[in-house]
């Protein structure tokens, strides 16, 4: 068989300081060939991509030290889920399905050393879930929680800050199972109805409503789980009642480098509150076997619901990636990039 | 016997935001009578205070909220160590050495319903040590430290800003006892000195020294003990290691109102900084028989260390608090009211 096109987002430089402007990103989409049939796996393994994961976290890398940051030249890389076409390599045949660290391409061939970052999964749930509830968003809410919630603030009053999102939707549904009173914000109407739908007690637009004002009325608040930082933070702080947890899990609000000062900090001492920032990568060895336990189950049985938003084409993972951290994307998004 | 002079110092309003002004920092000495022979004491006892303790959380309870805050018209209150003259309750005699909560002034009647407030205590260490290392800067310093440092991060390197006085004084010396590298920062060459003989590894004047400078030099650091907040948690916060702990005691640097705005709390994340705000009251239960047992004992072979400024005569309290808050007083301050 003749080659064929094989469309990749490369990364050319870091983007420079403030929003990002499209075309100035640091990825670019561009098209190479392969031939699938006879490209050679020399004991690799070919996949060819089906769903990409666009997360916050891309930004980091996009900017990021040597060894983190991307490495120019090369694919953008993130979670996605795949399907081995040709494998040489005995973990991987033909058929299965894998999800793990994958280039931002149509079809590539990874090498043995390489072969540690992918896990073979089944369809017992619907794809897409593999990146959203069960995929890095999913993880970063089950493990920071688990490991960040103490049973002292169980069942009492929980914020969620960008609570439509892939991480803060799980965080809702964890905050219910924990018999919380869950107050959730995000910058959309539809998104409100959204974070309703997943069980949250409270759910506003904080582009209309007043974060201060809400958490006045509806707090004292014994847990705040933070994706946002900025005013929100600082509103948290000012509603946090004594001995809250607050779980640093994104502070996306700064992501333009206009860092917001936070100048009520001191009241973290008369209140004894506790501040956790987290990795979820550090914490998979401890929590992740109880994740695949727990959650793939409760997706199957629809007792957790999740609310990922599909864009066909990797030629629009720019778009959606700055629509994410821009707050215009509604759901979790995943690129797909090949048909299932 | 006619009565004699009953010195106090009276709270009357709380002062206005911004440094404390002489005069207008809401305490007032006074002087009123009392007979010390003749006093009734309907079952409570006589106590003539020697001395008094002055520490930051006075100027929050100057502001502070009704059951908090100081009561109008009567005496600020704080740590005190007195003997007890007359008595009529079963926990105290005559001639007792008593330690807790008192007014500022010289004789006071205190009944039944707050005797709970006192302990006996005894001479075998200097009596202003109860008031220091003993008193509520060292419970301070080894409820804060045995609560939030790890073992995870003890024998690495820790920084303690404020670290002549009385709290950070001894958070230097617990910090030697558990192997780490300790930074210590204060305002004067003399308390470098100070920090030195405690010591301290590193120790420096932050006002002829960047503190940025030194932690880029010597950090990262593992454990920040703040005692100042403001500019050099911030510059803590760039320094920090991964999976450092940041115990939150005090936030001095903005007693005066004029909040520094903390623009790298986005780098908790990351880091997986962990931020602990503590008040010393609620960690009491838990490691104060602990702290009884061990420090008195190392104070009285010397081989924990303190350094405590008496100033003579109850008029000054007010002059060494702001002297405190500023940075003017050099050691842990505590005030002579009367003799031994």
């Amino acid at each position: 068989m003749s080659p064929v096109t094989n469309g990749q987002v490369i990364f050319n430089e870091a983007p420079a300081p403030g929003p990002l402007v499209p075309g100035k990103s640091g990825m670019i989409y561009k098209e190479d060939s392969i031939d699938i049939d006879t490209v050679a796996l020399d004991g690799g393994f070919l996949v060819k991509v089906l769903y990409l994961s666009i997360d916050p976290v891309i930004l980091g890398r996009l900017g990021g030290p040597p060894g983190w940051g991307y490495v120019a030249g090369k694919p953008i890389l993130n979670y996605g889920l795949g399907r081995v076409l040709r494998s040489e390599h005995a973990s991987f045949k033909a058929g299965d399905l894998v999800y793990g660290l994958m280039n931002f391409e149509e079809y590539t061939v990874y090498p043995v050393a390489q072969a540690g970052q992918f896990s073979v999964v089944d369809n017992s749930i619907p794809l897409v879930a593999w990146l959203g509830p069960v995929g890095l968003a999913g993880e970063s809410a089950y493990y920071g929680w688990k490991e960040h919630v103490p049973s002292t603030v169980k069942g009492k009053v929980c914020f969620v800050s960008s609570g439509a999102g892939g991480v803060g939707s799980m965080v809702i549904q964890l905050a219910k199972r924990d018999g919380m009173k869950v107050i959730a914000s995000a910058g959309s109407e539809e998104k409100v109805a959204i974070m309703k739908q997943l069980g949250a007690d409270v759910a506003f637009n904080y582009k209309t409503t007043a974060t201060k004002d809400i958490l006045a009325k509806e707090g004292p608040i014994d847990v705040y789980w933070d994706n946002v930082g900025g005013e929100t933070l600082e509103a948290a702080i000012d509603a946090a009642a004594p001995f809250a947890h607050f779980i640093e899990c994104g502070m996306v609000s700064g992501y333009d480098g206009q860092a917001y000062g936070i100048k009520n900090l001191f009241l973290t001492i008369p209140k004894s509150i506790q501040i956790h920032g987290f990795v979820v990568v550090y914490l998979a060895s401890k929590w992740g076997a109880e994740f695949r336990e727990t959650i793939p189950k409760l997706i199957a049985s629809g007792e957790i619901k999740y609310n990922i938003e599909v864009v066909k084409g990797l030629e629009k993972a720019e778009e959606v990636f700055i629509g994410q951290l821009s707050g215009k994307v509604t759901g979790k998004p995943v690129i797909q990039v090949g048909a299932e």
